[in-house]
C-alpha cells in the first residue's frame, strides 16, 4: 500500500517513525512543512524537514524535542561573542546540514533535490517531500504586531496570543515534484498529529495540495494532537482555544473541514465526541511513549484505509 | 611612533605578538594578505587575516599553528556525511566567527569594516586591515595545472613545486580604507617573516600599496623567514630555492628589491651576508620560541628606525 502523510516537526516526525515500524519506507511518502523555514546567519533553515530527517535517520535529541543528539554549541559561542545572529539556536552538528543545503541552494538546487541528497546521505529510505520548493512562508498576527512564525515562535516563546495566520507566497506555490503523484496515487493519506495552524495548515494553503485533497479518491485521516484537551507540547491547545473556539475533536476536525474523512482521538477526548458530522472518530491512545504505543497508534491510523 | 606590518598567517601573527610587547597597540597598524582568502561552504574565509585576530586575542591554537584553541570539528563531521565541501578545515569556534562574517559581507559591508568589528568584538586593540576590501587571489602554478591557493596549499599539501603565482586582481584592487594613510605616516615600515611569495607579494601586488612603499620616507624592515636556510614552517624555503635561486639572506632581500632598507637575518644566515646590496643586514636571533626570544627580535627590527 502506498500512504502519504502530511506532516508538521515534532508530532510529524515521531508519527512517521511509528507508521514505518509498520508499514516499509518504500510504502511511505511524507509531505513536509516548509512554512516555518527561516534564514539565520544567511543560511537557509527548515526545522521541520530537518527534525523529521533527524528522527527517522535515528539522529534526533528525543529529550530536547528538536535537534541533534550529542550536540555541541561552539559555532553559536562565537556568534554570540561576535554579535552576531545567536536567538535561534544551530548546533554544530547541526550547522553542517544547513551549510550543505545553504551551498547547494545557492547553486540552483531545488529544496526537494537537496532534500532528497540528505535524506539518503542519511540513510533515510522513505522519501521526504517539502510541500513546496517555493517560497511560502508562515506569518503571525498578533496584539503585539505581525511576527515571521520563528521571531513568534523561538524568539517571543510563542506567548503573544494569536489572531491570524498568512502563509506568504502559498497561493502562489506549486507542489514540489512528486507531491501531487504521491497524493493521488496514495490508498490512505493521513495528517500526523502535528499543530493544525502552524504545521499542517501551511502545506494545506498550496493551492493545488489543496485541491487534489478536496477531490481525493482514498480516504483522508487525521491524528489529533490533543490528549484530554492539550497538547502534548507547543502552543496547539492555546490556539484552537483561541481561534477554532475550543479544544474538542469537533475543532480539530473543523480544521481540516472537507478534506478528512476520520480522525483518530485519545481515549481522554473520547467523551466530547459531537459535532464530528461526518467525520468518524478512531478512538485510541495516542500519546508515543514506546514502541509499543507508537506501534498500537500507527494501526489505528493505518485501520483507516482498511474500514 | 606609528609602525606598519605587512603580515601574512602564522609567521606574521606571532611577530605582530611580538611587536606588541614593545609598542602599543595603538602605534601599529597590521596589513595582512588576502590573497589566500577562499569561498568555502558558501563562506568567505580569510586565512591569514583569522590568524592574525586569533593570535592577539590569545585564541590560537599555538600547537597547531592555526585555528583555535579548543576547537571541536562536529559541523564539518555532518558536512563530510553528508558529502559536503570537507576539505578545508573548518572547526566549530572558527565557523561561527565564518558566519558572522560572511553574513555582513552578503549584506554589503566591506571587509575592512567586518575585520574591524570582528577585531573589536574579540577584544584586539590593534588596528588589522585587509591588503584590500577588492577581491584578490593567488593562483600557483605548477606542472600539474594552475591552482587556486588553498587548493594548491591545503588539498594537495603545498607539494607541487610552484613555477609562477598570479595575484588576480592585485593591479585593480584599491588598497582598504587607511592601508596608504598608515604607509605614508608611518616612521617605520615592517616586513614579517611570512612566506615572501604567497604571504608578502600579494599584498605589494596591490599597485598602490607597492608605489607607496616605493617612494617611503620611512625606512622599511623585512624580517626573513629563514633561518639556516631553512622555513620555520611552510614551503617558503622551496619557493627560495626554486623562484629565486637559492636560501640565503640576498634571496630574500631580492624578494623586496626596491622596498626594503634592511634586512633581519637570523645568526644562523650570518655566513652569509653576499649580495645584500644597499640593504643593511641586521643579525640577531629570529626563533620566536619564547617571550624574551620574542621581545629581542622586535626590538631588532624596530631598531630599523632607530639607526
Amino acid at each position: 500500500m502506498s500512504v502519504v502523510l502530511l506532516a508538521g516537526g515534532v508530532g510529524g516526525a515521531r508519527f512517521a517513525r511509528a507508521l514505518l515500524e509498520v508499514v516499509g519506507p518504500s510504502e511511505l511518502t511524507i509531505v513536509g512543512n516548509v512554512g516555518d523555514d527561516l534564514e539565520v546567519l544567511g543560511l537557509h533553515v527548515s526545522p521541520d524537514l530537518d527534525t523529521v530527517l533527524y528522527t527517522l535517520a535515528g539522529l534526533s535529541d528525543e529529550e530536547r524535542g528538536w535537534g541533534r543528539e550529542g550536540e555541541t554549541w561552539n559555532a553559536l559561542a562565537t556568534v554570540e561573542r561576535l554579535g552576531g545572529e545567536a536567538w535561534f539556536r544551530l548546533g554544530d552538528l547541526d550547522l553542517g546540514l544547513h551549510l550543505v543545503r545553504a551551498q547547494a541552494l545557492a547553486a540552483g538546487a531545488p529544496l526537494s533535490a537537496v532534500t532528497a541528497r540528505l535524506a539518503s546521505a542519511l540513510g533515510v529510505e522513505t522519501r521526504l517531500l517539502p510541500a513546496t520548493d517555493d517560497r511560502l512562508r508562515t506569518w503571525i498576527a498578533t496584539a503585539s504586531g505581525v511576527f515571521a512564525f520563528q521571531e513568534w515562535f523561538v524568539l517571543r516563546g510563542h506567548r503573544d496570543p494569536v489572531d491570524g495566520l498568512r502563509f506568504e507566497g502559498a497561493e502562489a506555490a506549486r507542489p514540489a515534484p512528486g507531491v501531487l503523484e504521491a497524493l493521488a496515487g496514495a490508498r490512505l493519506i493521513l495528517v500526523a498529529p502535528s499543530n493544525p495552524f502552524v504545521s499542517v495548515a501551511p502545506i494545506l494553503a498550496v493551492r493545488a495540495i489543496r485541491e487534489v485533497l478536496e477531490r481525493r479518491a482514498a480516504p483522508a485521516v487525521a491524528v489529533s494532537p490533543l490528549i484530554g484537551g492539550r497538547a502534548v507540547k507547543g502552543p496547539a491547545d492555546r490556539m484552537l482555544a483561541r481561534l477554532a473556539g475550543g479544544t474538542s475533536p469537533a475543532q480539530v476536525a473543523a480544521c481540516y473541514a472537507g478534506l478528512i474523512d476520520a480522525l483518530v482521538v485519545d481515549e481522554r477526548d473520547a467523551h466530547d465526541l459531537a459535532g464530528l458530522g461526518e467525520v468518524r472518530p478512531i478512538v485510541t491512545r495516542t500519546l508515543m511513549r514506546d514502541a509499543g504505543a507508537r506501534r498500537s497508534l500507527a494501526e489505528a491510523a493505518l485501520g483507516g484505509v482498511r474500514a
